[in-house]
């Protein structure tokens, strides 16, 4: 298997983007990590996209996506898994060039989402649970969470305040990125007191409707080395991994098996414990993700993942930053980009060039994409090399 | 870049299925193929699925399909390329196999087509093709295709007899398929005669909508010649492109550049000519589609598909076998799982296992599988090695 680096980066600020279409978005990304690699040349492309099909009446990205791009006949792959599809397009991206059938290889995430009402978001999203068994008696995403922050409260005391503390951290991480949604600060307060969407969880605690794309570029390590442009980052582990999609099917509503299967699979691929890990970007797509992720990925015990997180402990400046970038919740969350733009800010940070929001010293990033309630999970590992 | 064979493969009988659900599909297709190959280990799983989301409300394949088929964790990827998601779903999963990241990988292909409306199915094919210039305007692929076959008409002199010889052809192979969705024989009368669609194409030169599941398991070529269970049946080539997503985008309405590319591609990785190969599984989505693919792929040229499957040229004892096994026509095209059924009879003919409708001495197989109005296409080879 050849390593593999990431030699370009694009994206561009997220948000409501009535005046874009999804080719836009893809586009616009596609060129500025173009612009970002200084390598014009591209042997195939994957592209992330959750449900383009119920939120744009577009399938077939495959197609349309090289096409608008000017790339004539070039070979693409449309991969999906929920939330989790921008993490697949860089994995899927990464055995195109690690087997040897593609040099140079462009990733997109994206997902334009405002172009439907909010019904019709929720139902979009809901596709991603147990239609059978979940979506079709009418529970959604909100819900699905808040039973696992009420569980995850009554077993180990995690508080309304430690759970507020996510969005809090996130929203001043995102306040310094040029790219997110909501680049404001929020307090405690404002968490608690926002309007409520599923009991414990406020609208404050929940990842936004977004429309966004990202993109990045992957090329053998060997030749990233020669380009000489940026320090050469390289994935250096991944794992994926899947659980029962629908949550009830669980033997523990507060184990996210898939997270923490993908997450020793990346490690063992990279030959690294989660102590060498400088900082993570992890799937925040509601508070209570958060807190249970750092927990699935060891970086505290279980149940510690509350009071680590009101202690500091996963601020920027903190022992194990998370979310540096303001995460889903301050950046935005468009589905199928969100696990590319993970890959993003960690090359951005490994490369020294994430301004005010740096973290200092950072050499190994981890990134941890999720789709539905924990169904599925993306995870990699990129170092400077 | 590892050798990879075709250890396994499965599937049901294809047609109406009301009774069973896409999650039924895709467990019953992957234990007959996991029972053909006689392994009973995965490492990862790839999916091909058009619109999941719009056929059935459900996506997230990639943690549904692993769950109900009781295979915890398991790594797994649904792809994407409308009606070439099948054949895409191969491909990912070849290059799993091939990067040396996992050794057992199993694709499956599904579309669960009769859940909706008849025109809600049209809708939802339609986001094939281009949503803001062609969908939008009313177009559907009947129409797009029956537009190729005017100018083919116009141009080549090609006659509707020659057109109906495709379904005539396929039929008569699909009556000796027993997964087949419609395993009777047509007259050209009858092709003709029957209900007009999109002028000339008339209801028996359109592939039907389908509920169908196939399945086939990759692994090393090395660790498959010591199975011994079958002939070894390798990926020899695999070729892909893309074109144009919009028909009317292209210099030539009777130009399948993706197809051309497709097939040099995996024809020049398997050090092969088209004359070297034994049979073609192709994409006759309509009647028109077939004979500008064997065009298109080098087995006769421009303007002579018409008269050379008139003659029998493609017919199972003709020079060119042409989809022995019924075609899209008549073993029905559930679009998600069309490519990995090609690859499956690909296979099949291969361990001289085809009964009645065997391709004598079959060496060497060509599938060419179809996104849109070709607006992508994936090309294997796959040879008894």
């Amino acid at each position: 298997m050849r390593d593999v680096a990431i030699i370009g980066i694009g994206m561009m600020h997220w948000g409501e983007l009535w005046e874009k279409s999804i080719r836009d978005l893809c586009v616009e990304a596609s060129l500025a990590c173009i612009e970002d690699a200084g390598v014009d040349h591209i042997d195939a492309m994957t592209i992330g996209s959750m449900s383009s099909g119920l939120f744009t009446g577009q399938e077939h990205l495959a197609s349309m996506v090289p096409d608008y791009l000017g790339r004539k006949h070039l070979p693409a792959t449309r991969v999906e898994s929920a939330c989790a599809s921008g993490g697949l397009a860089v994995r899927t991206a990464f055995l195109e060039v690690a087997s040897g059938m593609s040099d140079y290889v462009l990733a997109v995430g994206v997902e334009k989402m405002t172009d439907v009402s909010g019904g019709m978001a929720t139902y979009a999203l809901a596709t991603a649970s147990d239609q059978d068994y979940e979506a079709f008696h009418g529970v959604t995403f909100p819900g699905l969470y808040a039973m696992m922050a009420r569980a995850h409260m009554e077993r180990f005391g995690t508080t309304r305040e430690q759970l507020a503390q996510v969005p809090v951290k996130n929203h001043a991480n995102g306040s310094k990125n040029p790219h997110a949604q909501f680049p404001f600060t929020v307090t405690t307060e404002q968490v608690i007191g926002s309007v409520m969407v599923a009991d414990p969880l406020t609208l404050l605690d929940c990842s936004p409707i977004t429309d966004g794309a990202a993109a990045v570029l992957l090329a053998p390590a060997e030749k990233a080395r020669k380009l000489g442009k940026h320090p050469t980052t390289v994935i250096t582990g991944i794992g994926q991994a899947t659980d029962t999609i629908a949550l009830a099917q669980r033997k523990d509503l507060l184990q996210m098996g898939a997270v923490e299967e993908a997450t020793l699979r990346a490690l063992s691929m990279a030959g690294r414990s989660i102590k060498d890990i400088s900082f993570a970007e992890v799937h925040d797509c509601f508070s209570i993700a958060e807190i249970m992720v750092i927990e699935a990925m060891g970086v505290v015990p279980a149940g510690q993942g509350g009071p680590a997180t009101l202690d500091g402990y996963t601020a920027i400046e903190g022992a194990f930053p998370v979310n540096p970038s303001g995460g889903l919740k301050s950046k935005g969350h468009p589905v199928g980009a969100t696990g590319v733009a993970q890959i993003i800010e960690a090359v951005t940070q490994l490369r020294g060039a994430a301004g005010e929001r740096q973290v200092a010293g950072a050499t190994a990033a981890l990134t941890q994409n999720m789709g539905g309630s924990g169904g599925s999970s993306v995870v990699h590992i990129v170092e400077v090399q």
